[in-house]
């Protein structure tokens, strides 16, 4: 049976007539449903009843279902509400606007408003530097979607994005400190979001470019690092890029191979695709074969868009044909952003020795661990139920961090390469496995520790803004 | 000497030797350089010395700067530390973006990112009314600026205008329970300010347009009002004239006249004067005359931009002319928001019995009320340090509290008449006073009466959206 999840869980209020047997009965109800019973309270009681809070997580939408409708026909039982906790969780959204000043009376009112604030204004008039002084500019970014490519979900529009950026924000602060405000545009095409976020410019001291389609995300990131003075960072293009990179680091040092020796196969040739091969070879990699569904992308191909040709000009220098599983034989290094279920053990068993799979296709990966188990020697996804995840939120709160704290004016290769550098250290060196070659997103130092990489890049690449004392 | 206030406020901190009458010493000598030692707090000691943090108001910069002079001759004291109070309040901005739900453990990030939030983003795709429900829009507004209108700063330009804005965000959650965002814009134009408040729309439940020069806020607010089903409020025109309406209900109440029947003189056509006249108008005021830099506004008058236009049309029936002196004798009720110093006690003395005078040129009114004393029955203005506050806080926080409540898609003529109507009242009738028309800005109730009797008008005025259950 699936695994019962807290995104699919549930929570019964029930009034429980109080002899012994019935909560037990209850309980054994919900676990033949595929529901699991992850936490009981109790609400009130009046001596013949219990009022109880029951949490249930559940595999899917569907099992919820079930657990609800066993639970109304056990007897002795009266379910009072059901409330499905996901969805209550995001009740009139996940973040909230905080004032970091109190307003107790009028000597407050008038340091934060009028008249003291005019003060402040003629400041910024005076030298508009020092807007990244003494505004929100100092600490806040722009989550910046038009909804064109949300998750796996695709164009679904920014209203029903906003949710994703909401967590995203919410990810922003608890991991990294920095304020971060979701900005979900109804616009239509590369010039209206470049022309919008220019206009947006003055609140913002950082762009993070989030779920917009390929090939429109490259354009739009490329004029707006052009346009602005903030740093602009699309992370599903260098996000996934470097905590790839930082996980195959700690992964080849696993297998005892060096990452400019080794055989990369990857597939999937959107955007992250091209900012993993970008940065791996910013890295030092050897040679690349990129694979879209087309097969091998190489030098003699015709009608390749921009980024293919990219590929196609930067990668596979042996000039490699075929389809992946032809490229796979004798791969070192399997990394695959592209769609679920498109290896197969057999396909594994044709690459070198000790191969490195890192399948990341969300929810479903190109091949599950279970399928490469024994086969591989080092396995990752994108998956928090299996070891070795590989999560932007290793990287994106603490790449900003480090950029508001020293005030870059840009986000540089240097600057990335140091954050994978930070990642990959978070795991020491004595502790590196199979299982273990990046952190737990939880690891309470890395964004602090990517933070402090990543500004000693900006000051070393001399990309950081001098605001006069 | 001018008062000494919070907003010129400096933190000394000194080191002081331990010996009888240093401290006094340098009290008096912060006091005759016109400071105001508003506290002191103890930092550290080593017996021989006393490090001590000194709070002081100053009536100015020029001041404050006399005022550390000062104390850095006084003997047995060092001064090792200055800090203007204000700047570091404003330190990196006065907002911050605060999450609403834990993050914990895997199971909370389930639930609030991924998989989970893929469930609401659906659910949203198929019912795009639910995005009022479970996502930051249900209570999140824009406070939207250009920039071009500034406090009496004038067109300082996006950046410079954020204090403000952010010091606007801090009183709508403060007073208003509301989640709002700055949105300082870069934009040259009704078209660009309009069309990207269009793109914006998305993540906000209301528009509180702000500090947009006239006669563009007239266009951009109609433009947006018409295209969005969310609402749209321009506050310096409409917060202004709900306060005055609320104002002047009392005030008529203590001289014992009735609206219908009074002689309002208007000064200043500019966006709050419109908008007075228009609530007024619509309250049920007889003749008003709106006077402007050229005199009284008339039918006959050439060359008139379209809101001088509107009021020659609306006000002034029996075709008064003239310059203020002239059309404010034998006025009942005159009410500023033009220049400093326009008025003096020998106009006042040419109106009715009992003038009501609300003269709310800010920093400095039409009139002080030091001169307008023994004339003037009633006497209100912008100011905290007088009687009668006149300050849109009373109005906007509770307005868009009622509206988000209720889920309104626009602010009607009612709703703001209802929110006057809630302001007059929070003064409980055999409390109102010459002294006291409106209620303080820091009266606990204000906001959520405002928000209750919105909401019942918007309800009246069928302007709600229904979300299905």
């Amino acid at each position: 049976m699936a695994t019962a999840l807290s995104a699919y869980s549930i929570r019964l209020r029930a009034v429980i007539q109080n002899r012994p047997g019935t909560l037990g009965g209850l309980a054994t109800a919900i676990g033949t449903a595929g529901g699991s019973l992850m936490g009981i309270e109790m609400v009130a009681t009046d001596g013949a009843t219990v009022t109880r809070d029951l949490v249930v997580y559940c595999p899917s939408e569907a099992h919820a279902a079930d657990v609800e409708a066993v639970a109304r026909r056990v007897e002795g039982i009266e379910v009072v509400e059901v409330e499905d906790r996901t969805f209550a969780l995001h009740r009139c959204g996940k973040v909230s606007i905080e004032p970091k000043t109190v307003l107790a009376d009028r000597d407050d009112l008038a340091m934060a408003y009028t008249p003291g604030v005019a003060r402040v204004c003629n400041a910024i008039v005076a030298d508009p530097h020092l807007v990244h002084r003494y505004t929100m500019k100092a600490n806040t970014v722009a989550i910046v979607t038009d909804g064109t490519a949300v998750l796996g979900l695709g164009d679904i529009g920014p209203e029903a994005a906003l949710p994703v950026m909401e967590g995203k924000a919410v990810l922003f602060k608890e991991f990294g400190g920095v304020d971060a405000v979701p900005v979900c545009l109804r616009v239509d095409g590369s010039d209206d979001l470049v022309e919008t976020v220019k206009r947006l410019e003055p609140m913002f001291g950082g762009i993070n470019l989030e779920d917009i389609a390929a090939p429109r995300c490259f354009e739009v990131e490329a004029r707006l690092d052009e346009a602005l003075d903030i740093p602009v960072f699309h992370d599903d293009q260098h996000g996934t890029a470097v905590v790839v990179l930082a996980a195959l680091r700690n992964a080849l040092r696993v297998v005892g191979k060096r990452l400019e020796d080794v055989e990369i196969v990857l597939c999937g040739a959107g955007s992250a695709g091209v900012a993993i091969v970008r940065m791996l070879l910013s890295a030092g990699a050897g040679d690349i074969v990129a694979v879209d569904r087309k097969g091998a992308i190489h030098r003699g191909l015709d009608g390749l868009d921009a980024s293919q040709r990219w590929l196609a000009e930067h990668s596979n220098r042996s000039g490699r044909q075929g389809s992946l599983q032809q490229v796979l034989v004798g791969a070192d290094v399997f990394i695959g952003v592209s769609a679920p279920g498109l290896l197969h053990r057999e396909d594994l068993e044709t690459m070198a020795d000790a191969p490195i799979v890192f399948a990341l296709a969300n929810p479903v990966p190109e091949v599950l661990p279970e399928e490469a188990e024994g086969v591989v020697a080092v396995m990752a996804t994108g998956r928090s139920d299996y070891p070795n995840q590989i999560n932007n939120v290793l990287c994106f709160p603490g790449i900003f961090r480090g950029a508001l704290d020293v005030g870059a004016t840009r986000i540089t290769e240097n600057m990335k390469l140091a954050a994978a550098a930070a990642i990959a250290a978070a795991v020491p060196p004595g502790e590196v496995s199979a299982t273990l070659v990046v952190p737990s997103v939880f690891h309470p130092e890395v964004a602090s520790s990517v933070a402090s990489r990543v500004g000693e890049a900006a000051i070393a690449d001399g990309v950081i803004r001098l605001v006069p004392g």
